[in-house]
């Protein structure tokens, strides 16, 4: 997409700021602080980390999302630089008094603020600063979602913005996400976080249903390193201003385009994300057919795609594949030996249990090279099919992770 | 212990033999073809990988122990440079090939043949190179470990050989255990197996409790990378010459002390595999406590020994401790974050859902530099234990895994 503004946007009625407040400790006083302020009416959902150590702040955006059947937000604050994670009740004290100020200062309740911090575990984030940071920010004239998604940033290399156009009925429908992320997750200063956001009047109740089944398909189809944050965070909120006519349920045959353009711009932004993964030489895609069942694909899907024998051995362009079935072996999940074929980008590598008659590596070898890699694995036993995204493990990983904070 | 050739053994029975058959291809000509030899009436026992595609060897292993209900072992023969896994009907029918030749050689039936390979994945392994092999081998006039040990090594770095001696009613009993294994796995030409031998009188039955009750607080509590190979086997043999009266029941309190003895020794063998992990540069013990049973304190500590994140920090010497409450998180198992105690050496960390107010990361920081790391982990739910052992993750890891076949 252009990186620049968006001008003509259906969604000029979300007021953007953003401002340095000195959480985030970098060089060059970035912008660390972002408040997104909505309109009475908007719908939301959200989907979180499955961790049992989630954030202070995860906490209070998952009670917000149960506390009504039609939950609706009035603003959404997100700060990089500090997780407030494992920060005791001090820190649950924070994400109150933060609130707090804000549902006074907006004059709504407060289960209609949200909140999302990311990048250092286990420090005390400062309520103070964060107020005194509010009360200098002013929205911009129109929404500048280059800008939101820049102050979000902490290890990330670069900015993650996508949009969608579509239609319900004859209405124009806009989708707008941002997101950060680069390690899946380095606890220090990463953590995965998506916003999206679209004039499309739905309920809370069909945006819940969408964003699940999105997710699935995106931001939970993708890994860098296994690990997973305490503070993971996607909202989907609505404006509801689009002037189609009310859709009641999921199902409604009318949605289907808003669907396809929901999911495609979420696994735009997953992506991005795997492309920024820390260290990343190599984007790889690895698609599992033949399964017993769509969890089943997944699961081996993700013990290759979080391998590391697999994952070196694509940096170091070697077309290793018994890796490839170690990590199938290791699922757990059911395969059968004379049945599995595995793909390395077109090549075909197994049949019949052993190393195909045709097979050349100097052809995989040469796929390896690319910057894009697939990796295609039938397992043979049944029709479902998975596919998860990854990147490589390589030095720089090492380099970043190990000599990090200190 | 010594590794000189051990004298005056009452393993003396065991008829060892190594080779060279050029199967494994490293300059040197170094030995990779072991053949241990056992009289008729040996007892046996054994654990395998629980990979789905497992190799042939360890289809034949699991089958054999299957076969019978008191079954008896009368040769072991470990070959290394060749996993023979993933090579289809051909690679089982050259384990049927060779343990059908070496069942008319010893006279014996050929579910007494055991067989392991370890090494490059997919190529067939020729069943003449082997059997060429056997025919130019003679034991040594008493068992030499040491040298049976080095055979079947792959990316070992040292030999892993461990012997026990103790008592069981008035009668000397020698355990004598040999190893391999660097990276928990890496297919190509690593894999872990281990071979332990005794002279007490034990049946088969017994030895399959004793050895599965060992393995799980040895070999099943070590990881280098969480990958699982194909071919991993562990075999107990019982030579069944000390003259105690017989033992009928695993729960005999006179087989106290062999028990220990058997831990001990697999626990050894197991940690010299963690020490000899790919690229380790320091030791890691993990010990979970207050958990709400042994099998969920156990998937904590696998889930923080082999996060990436901690590996890394820990190579980095980085008391970077936020990684420790994100692997507790992603675990799934239940632990109550305001009870979390978290030590890193004697350094306490984490107290009441936050960092301890006398935690200094100075201290920690300076347990970190050791070669020999003790993480201690309290989830404050209840009464269970579980210890594991890892290594750091390093460049050194990468170099070896992203360059090794090429």
């Amino acid at each position: 997409m252009n990186k620049s503004l968006i001008k003509n946007s259906l969604l000029e009625d979300i007021k953007i700021s953003t401002i340095f407040s000195g959480i985030k400790k970098t060089k060059g006083n970035e912008e660390d602080l972002l408040l997104i302020e909505l309109e009475k009416n908007s719908s939301i959902a959200g989907v979180f980390t499955q961790s049992l150590t989630s954030s202070a702040s995860v906490n209070q955006c998952k009670q917000n999302i149960k506390a009504s059947k039609e939950p609706t937000a009035r603003a959404i604050l997100v700060n990089s630089g500090n997780a407030n994670a494992f920060t005791g009740k001090l820190g649950e004290q924070t994400v109150l008094k933060i609130s707090k100020y804000l549902s006074t200062k907006l004059n709504c309740n407060i289960n209609q603020i949200y909140t999302a911090s990311t990048g250092v575990i286990g420090e005390q984030l400062e309520a103070e600063t964060i107020i005194k940071s509010i009360n200098m920010m002013s929205p911009f004239n129109i929404p500048d979602w280059e800008r939101a998604a820049t102050a979000i940033k902490t290890t990330d290399t670069f900015t993650k913005v996508s949009r969608r156009i579509c239609k319900i009925d004859n209405a124009e429908i806009e989708i707008v996400g941002i997101a950060k992320g680069s390690g899946m997750i380095a606890p220090n200063m990463s953590t995965m976080l998506g916003f999206i956001f679209t004039n499309a009047n739905l309920s809370s109740q069909i945006l819940q249903k969408l964003i699940l089944s999105s997710n699935e398909q995106s931001f939970n189809s993708i890994t860098v390193d296994s690990d997973t944050s305490t503070s993971d965070t996607v909202l989907l909120v609505s404006t509801k201003k689009a002037k189609h006519k009310p859709i009641n349920q999921y199902t409604d045959p009318r949605l289907s385009e808003f669907k396809t353009n929901l999911t495609s711009l979420m696994l735009e932004l997953a992506k991005l994300i795997v492309q920024d993964g820390e260290g990343a030489s190599k984007f790889i895609t690895i698609k599992v057919t033949g399964a017993t069942s769509k969890k089943s694909a997944k699961i081996i899907a993700f013990s290759i795609a979080n391998s590391p024998l697999v994952k070196t051995a694509i940096a170091g362009e070697d077309a290793n594949w018994g890796r490839i079935i170690m990590a199938i072996g290791k699922s757990g999940q059911r395969a059968e030996r004379d049945k599995i074929r595995i793909y390395i980008g077109n090549e075909l590598v197994t049949k019949n249990g052993m190393v195909y008659e045709n097979y050349s590596e100097t052809r995989a070898t040469e796929h390896l090279k690319k910057t894009n890699i697939f990796l295609g694995i039938d397992v043979g036993v049944g029709k479902s099919n998975a596919t998860v995204y990854t990147c490589d493990l390589t030095h720089k990983y090492i380099e970043i992770n190990a000599d990090y904070r200190s």
